[in-house]
């Protein structure tokens, strides 16, 4: 057994058993070890694509992937879609070649400081010296990325780490990934606020968004007529027809503030308080009403379901019924495409138990409240804030759940950015729908020269918002990489494509003439 | 006048009078300052697109072009491309924009260390704190870049430096980018190597494979017999007809030390000596002949003109003339497209002061040695390894010599890594005309495969070299971006489809189908 295969049968049997991967040279050896009929290799044409897919197979399992990446400059391509990967709390194992130690010091063309490009976005990193070793630092690296909240580990395997014999492994450290218990002086604080009646916005994120953390903040709000919330953008949330429905902080500085100005209590589950997403010169980075207190129920780390129970016992409302969305039937609406019946089409159409992966952007925004009474889904949203995330996702979450579909709603902008995730969709045969919302520029920029006070733009400017000129043609990139397509422009056809494209297994691409 | 005009404006001063950006909310002031008719704007749909621009641009001018990138994951997307200019020396101005520091301590979800991602492959990093010195920070961005060889700057631009106003500026630091003189030592003892007439070759890189270098090396071969060479990627080489001819060193390790075995001395003019690209378990990384001597001619930094010159005066050789290739007619040729015909296609068609780029891989390793008596043109390579450089630096070799065709020579795997550059080359009219070597797999790693000593891939090893299943489909895949294309399959085909395209202004791509 070389190093490669001690690497990958350790993945294996710590429950690592897909790999998002684009080999290079130094990774051959490491390619011959993932034929191995327990691990599942996933061939990705861009490393951003890899590293997105990873991110989502994690928020479907909350069980980490690993991915394959060729040095340096392969590791860079990933590095977006990890910033996203660890603002969501996303557990992965990527595994990135590097050439031998010996080959090292001619400092050769594709030689870079790869740790040093790592650490920013790692929450662990190690460089493989030895095949000997290899196995301890890869159950290592499988460890870190399964703590709680999930990790970004980063191994770095030399080539002749990869083709040296390794020695059999024997004891490999134990994986732990206990939360941590909720403080008691915090819930009780909590509890006081609450009984007290005076308005409260409970903001849950991360893993309090779903199952059972969701049910038992549902009975916290029943008990004690507080208000749940969560920030404009979750990990990933149980929602629809049935769920204990959460509010959504607006993502408008000024729409955020009037949200939150009510609240005399601001309660954190697994985040921080509300602050923007960008800064703005007139505008302040904080959303709360200066008089709001803002307190800590549950850390990141904790254990949001625990921190619940106590809260419940300690308000006594154990035998509260949470209140749960109802179902709201929407007719399949008619006529233009406007945000509004972009809204209904999708509250009409979202299937049973589908995985909605948002990056609609502008036009998500002002649409995403209308489908909360649609069958039960769950939503995907990007914590990080870097485009190009949502068609990477939906590989990972679509591999994680082959029985459901994924409906990736997605800007033109943004879909831009990692497009190659199109052919993986097609070479995998993937149950995807790929909303393209074409409105032909980078809308929100449009909007946030504006907040950011820069006046008017100019036509240099402007040029560089829109992205007409020329217009893309999404059905012809989408079959150019093997995913059939269609463009509507009436909200029938919209409707119509997507059930059609729900009914038929494999990936599809709506793109919506905005 | 804000920050970001007074860095716009810096710039410009400084002759740096392009910028290749994908702009996000933090940058919109920036976005307004470039709306200054001095400074040209282009839009790259993938910061590796924009970085990649920059490096061709600063290959055929010499001067570096700016880009700038939205945050740490901008940045990030655009690593694998300032990591291949690094390695060919080009200059490059990255402005990245960065929250208001007054945001950062909220840790909004964008945030990232961007000095930690910027410095592994910046030689020059620096985050510009005020508005009123943003101006000298800039000058010290545009001197660094402007070194000699080349440097890649890096300048983080919070946004509150944008949109602050700005002092006026006054004395800016003096730009200096002299080159070093040559050792006298060095230069003697390689002229008395030369004299003595043992097998020489003199390998020659960067600045010296062009202009009057390239020359003055052509009158020390012809004075002393020595043989010139290049490694087998070189930054920029002048070649074909009328020029003075480089031998390859060939890329495979067992060829390349077979064609070096000869030698009893290696000279090395802005280069190392010979290395093997990647590490093999039974191949040397050196791949000179144990007995062969290596001597330094001219260290990076150094200036290749003036040590010729003393080198000439030396062995009194002033006088030489140098041997200058001739043109060979290639005539069109006939039938399949394999690697001879190929050659014959590219060699007869080549247009006069063509600029030709090339990431053709597997195909152009078989190719490229006969088109060295094609018309005159420039050949750009690949430094760095990181596959995706070809399509963007079309762009910005294009923008800087519009009057030239930029032939862009490029296989399918590296086409698809950046393949949004077909969407600036339609938007800018850019006069590119890509040829997609279609083979459908990674075809550099079969053979690597192989040369690692992985045995046979097994069945799922073998599908993450294959990119078939699905076929791309090219013409469609230009198309949906707006450049016309057309797919060949015979070698007369092919060599039509290059002179249509030579002939009309504007993008096109050829699929050579293989």
């Amino acid at each position: 057994m070389n190093g490669a295969e001690s690497l990958v049968s350790t993945l294996i049997d710590q429950n690592v058993d897909i790999c998002f991967a684009n080999p290079g040279t130094s990774e051959m050896h490491f390619l011959a070890a993932l034929d191995n009929p327990k691990m599942k290799s996933v061939l990705c044409l861009f490393e951003g694509v890899a590293t997105g897919a990873a991110d989502g197979w994690y928020r479907m399992k909350e069980t980490p992937a690993s991915t394959l990446l060729h040095l340096g400059p392969g590791l860079a391509n990933g590095l977006a879609n990890i910033h996203n990967a660890k603002r969501a709390s996303s557990g992965m194992v990527n595994i990135v070649g590097e050439h031998s130690m010996s080959h090292l010091k001619y400092d050769p063309p594709l030689a870079s400081d790869i740790e040093g490009l790592a650490r920013p976005l790692s929450h662990w990193v190690r460089r493989a010296d030895s095949a000997s070793s290899i196995a301890w630092d890869t159950a290592s690296a499988v460890a870190a990325a399964n703590a709680h909240p999930g990790q970004i580990s980063t191994l770095i395997l030399p080539g002749n780490t990869s083709w040296e014999e390794a020695a059999p492994t024997h004891a490999l450290p134990q994986v732990k990934h206990e939360k941590r218990v909720p403080d008691t002086g915090r819930i009780e604080n909590v509890a006081n606020i609450l009984k007290s009646g005076e308005p409260a916005l409970i903001v849950l994120a991360n893993k309090a968004t779903k199952g059972r953390a969701l049910e038992l903040a549902g009975k916290v709000s029943a008990s004690c007529k507080c208000r749940l919330g969560t920030q404009f953008f979750t990990a990933r949330i149980e929602r629809g027809a049935g769920r204990v429905p959460l509010e959504r902080i607006p993502y408008a500085v000024p729409q955020a503030i009037e949200f939150l100005k009510g609240f005399k209590h601001i309660i954190t589950v697994e985040t921080n308080e509300p602050t923007a997403f960008f800064s703005y010169p007139d505008k302040p980075s904080l959303l709360k009403d200066p008089s709001t207190n803002v307190h800590c129920l549950v850390e990141k780390d904790e254990d949001s379901e625990l921190a619940f129970e106590m809260l419940l016992e300690a308000i006594g409302g154990q035998d509260a019924a949470p209140i749960l969305q109802e179902r709201v039937e929407t007719p399949a609406p008619t006529g233009e495409l406007i945000p509004l019946s972009i809204a209904h089409a999708l509250a009409h159409s979202i299937p049973e138990n589908a995985i909605v992966i948002d990056e609609s952007l502008t036009t998500g925004r002002e649409t995403m409240g209308h489908t909360v009474g649609a069958r039960p889904h769950d939503l995907i949203n990007n914590l990080g804030g870097s485009i190009g995330y949502a068609t990477p996702l939906s590989i990972g979450a679509a591999l994680a759940c082959p029985d459901r579909r994924v409906v990736c709603m997605v800007g033109d902008g943004s879909a831009m950015y990692t497009i190659q995730s199109l052919w993986t969709q097609a070479r995998e045969g993937l149950n995807i729908t790929t909303i393209i919302f074409a409105n032909n520029k980078y809308a929100i920029l449009k909007a946030e020269y504006a907040n950011m006070g820069a006046g008017t733009p100019g036509e240099q400017a402007m040029a560089m918002i829109d992205i007409d000129r020329p217009t893309i043609n999404w059905v012809s990139m989408a079959n150019s990489m093997g995913v059939s397509a269609r463009s509507v422009n009436t909200a029938e056809d919209f409707t119509k494509a997507m059930l059609d494209s729900f009914n038929e297994p494999g990936p599809s691409l709506i793109e919506v003439q905005l």
